[in-house]
C-alpha cells in the first residue's frame, strides 16, 4: 500500500468528536499530498474560528504519523465554501444521534415580531437580563442569522470555546449564555448569504449542538418574517410560549399578528404583546411625543386575544447602551414587570427538556 | 426600412430551439452591425461551451441572408456576463406562456438594509413618490412576502386585475404600479408562512408575469436579510443599482455592511447610503433630539466607500400618513434631491429589457 493510501485509510478513522462521523465523511480532507518524506493534509473547517481547530489539527497529526514514524505531517487550514459548508451541515445532521451530555430547559421562549425593527433583540436582550437579576439561569438563542445583534449589545466578541461534546455558549459578564452565528464569523460585519436551508441548519445546531447546560430560561431571539427561520424553531424546539412585539404604527400591528397567525398555527402558545417604541419623552422639555403615532397596542391585543405585557418608551439610552455592549447596567426597573408577567405566564408545569 | 432594422425585425423570428423563446428576448442578441454589404451580428451565450451554438450560428446566418442575398453575414460570438446570464435565466424559465405584451423597463433600483425596521420601505415608497413627481414612469415590487408593507402605505386593497397574458399590477392615485403579495391575500393580516423556495418564485413572478408595461423605474422593496429574496432578486433580476438604508444605530451600521457585502458578491452596483431616522424635532420646544444615538452615517459611508445619499428625520407625521394610505399626499421636498441623486447615478446607458 502506497503512503498515499495508508493515510487515507487511517483518516477515516479520525471522528469528528463533536457530531460522531469521521472528517473523511464529513468533507473536511481536503487534499492529501506525499512527497518524499512529507505528507500534507489539508483541512477545511466550517468557519476558521472554529473552536476545535486545534484539537481537529492535532488528532490528525498524531494519527497521520502512527502509519511511519519517519513521516513528516504537515497539517494545512482552509476555510470551506459555501457549498462545501452546505454539505458538512448536510453530513453532519444526518450523522448518529449526538452523543450530548445532558442539558437541562426548563422553558424556552421566543421573542417574535413579524416586521423588523420594533425592537425585538433588545427585548429579547432585556428579557434575559431581567429574568437573570431575578436569580434564574437564563441563556439567548440568536436565531437571527443574517442579522444577528445579540453579541454586539453584550459586548461579546470571542469565539465560543470548545466542550467535551459540544460548543460551549459565551458568557456574558452577568454570566447570560449566548450563542449567536456573530461569535463564529471572522469579523463581525461578515454577510452571511445563505438560503433558507443552511439557515435552518444553523439554527438546528445551535440548538443541538450547543452545551447549553442546565437552564431555567432559554430565550429565542427570531428574525422578522415568518419564513425559514421562524418556521425551524417552531418545528423543532417545544416552546413554552411565544411573546410578541410591535410598535405603534399599524403597520407593524399588521405585520405581528401574520406572527400571531402562525403561532397559532405551528401550536405555540402565545404569552402575550409588548408594544416597544410608545413614546419618547423629549429630554429638553419633558413633552411626550408619540414618535410612531399613537398606540395601537389595547387594540392589537384584543384582536388577537392575548394579553399586553406591557409599553416600553423609546429612550435614546437604550440605543446607547446597546451600542457599547453594555446592555446589562442598563436601568430596566421598567421591564422587570413584564418580566415578571412572563415568568408567570410560562406553564407552570416545567417542560425540563433532557438530551 | 434600413438593412438594420430589417435585420432587428428578421432576428426577432429565430426561436431558441429549447426554450421557444426569441434569441431577442432572451437577451442574446448583443449587437448589430451594418457596414457596407456586411452585417456583423453578435450573438451571446449563456456558457461558451453550449451545446447548441453551432445551429444558432447557422440559423442566424441562414435567416439574416434571406433579408438581402446580397449581404454578407458574420456571427460574431460573447460569452454572457453575470448580469446578462441571470436575465437570460429569469427570462427562459418564464417559457412559452410569457410571450406576452412587450414590458420595458429602463432601470430596476433595488432598496436594502440588512436589519429590518430602519425604514426600507417608507424608502422605498418615497423614492417611487419622489421619481413620479419628477415625470418618471413607476413601478414599486414589493419583494417582502413575510411582512408586505407597500400596500398599506398607498392604501391599496384591491385585488390585481388580470390582463390577457399576466397580472396587472395595481395603480396607485398618481399612477405607480405597484405589485405586493398582501393586495393577492384574502385578508391583510392573513400569514404568509413559507420557506425560501416559495418565498423565491412568488418574486420570481412578480418580476417575470407582472405585465408591469413600460417603466422608467422599477423600485424593488426588498425585505431585511442577506437570505433567499435578496439572492434571488440579485440573481435573477439585472439591477441599474442598489440603494442601501440604516439608521444612526451602530447596530443598525454592523448589519447594513453585511448587505453592502452581499451586493458586492453579486456584482450589483451600489448607488449610496441613506441614513434613515437620523433626528427628530421636539413638536413642543423644536429641540433636535437624536433617538437612535448620533449619527454614524458618514463613516459607515466612507467604510463602505459609497456615497452618502441624504439623512432623513425621523418624522411622525410619517408614520401617520403611512397608516393612513396617503403617503402620496406626504411633502416630500427634502427627499427630491435624493431621488435626484439616484436618477443621476444609475448607468446612464439605459438598460431598457424587453420581454
Amino acid at each position: 500500500m502506497s503512503t498515499q493510501e495508508q493515510v487515507t485509510n487511517i483518516l477515516h478513522e479520525i471522528m469528528h468528536p463533536e457530531i460522531n462521523r469521521s472528517l473523511v465523511e464529513l468533507g473536511m480532507i481536503k487534499a492529501i499530498v506525499t512527497q518524499n518524506d512529507t505528507v500534507t493534509v489539508t483541512l477545511a473547517l466550517p468557519f476558521k474560528e472554529v473552536p476545535i481547530r486545534d484539537e481537529l489539527v492535532n488528532s490528525i497529526r498524531e494519527t497521520v504519523a502512527k502509519t511511519d514514524s519517519h513521516l513528516k505531517v504537515v497539517v494545512k487550514l482552509a476555510e470551506m465554501n459555501q457549498q462545501e459548508r452546505a454539505f458538512f451541515m448536510a453530513a453532519s445532521e444526518g450523522g448518529p444521534k449526538r452523543a450530548q451530555s445532558a442539558k437541562q430547559i426548563d422553558h424556552v421562549v421566543a421573542v417574535m415580531s413579524g416586521k423588523g425593527g420594533v425592537g425585538k433583540s433588545s427585548v429579547s436582550a432585556l428579557l434575559a437580563v431581567a429574568l437573570q437579576r431575578r436569580g434564574k439561569q437564563v441563556g439567548l438563542l440568536d436565531a437571527d442569522i443574517t442579522g444577528p445583534s445579540i453579541p454586539k449589545m453584550f459586548g461579546l466578541r470571542k469565539p465560543p470555546p470548545a466542550g467535551e461534546s459540544g460548543i460551549l455558549p459565551v458568557k456574558t459578564r452577568t454570566g447570560i449564555k449566548v450563542m449567536s452565528i456573530n461569535l463564529l464569523l471572522q469579523y463581525e460585519e461578515q454577510a452571511v448569504i445563505w438560503r433558507g436551508p443552511l439557515i435552518s441548519s444553523a439554527i438546528k445546531q445551535f440548538w443541538g449542538d450547543v452545551l447549553w447546560g442546565s437552564l431555567n430560561y432559554l430565550i429565542v431571539d427570531l428574525p422578522p418574517g415568518t419564513s425559514d427561520a421562524s418556521l425551524t424553531i417552531m418545528q423543532s424546539i417545544p416552546l413554552s410560549g411565544v411573546v410578541l412585539v410591535t410598535s405603534p404604527q399599524d403597520l407593524a400591528g399588521m405585520v405581528v399578528c401574520k406572527a400571531a397567525q402562525m403561532a397559532r398555527k405551528m401550536k405555540a402558545p402565545i404569552l402575550g404583546l409588548i408594544e416597544n417604541m410608545s413614546y419618547l419623552h423629549c429630554p429638553e422639555c419633558g413633552e411626550r411625543i408619540e414618535v410612531f403615532g399613537s398606540s395601537q397596542a389595547m387594540q392589537t391585543a384584543t384582536k388577537m386575544g392575548v394579553p399586553l405585557l406591557g409599553q416600553l418608551p423609546l429612550d435614546p439610552e437604550l440605543a446607547h447602551y446597546c451600542d457599547t455592549g453594555t446592555i446589562e447596567v442598563y436601568s430596566i426597573e421598567f421591564f422587570q414587570s413584564i418580566a415578571d408577567r412572563i415568568d408567570a405566564a410560562v406553564p407552570t408545569n416545567k417542560k425540563t427538556l433532557f438530551f
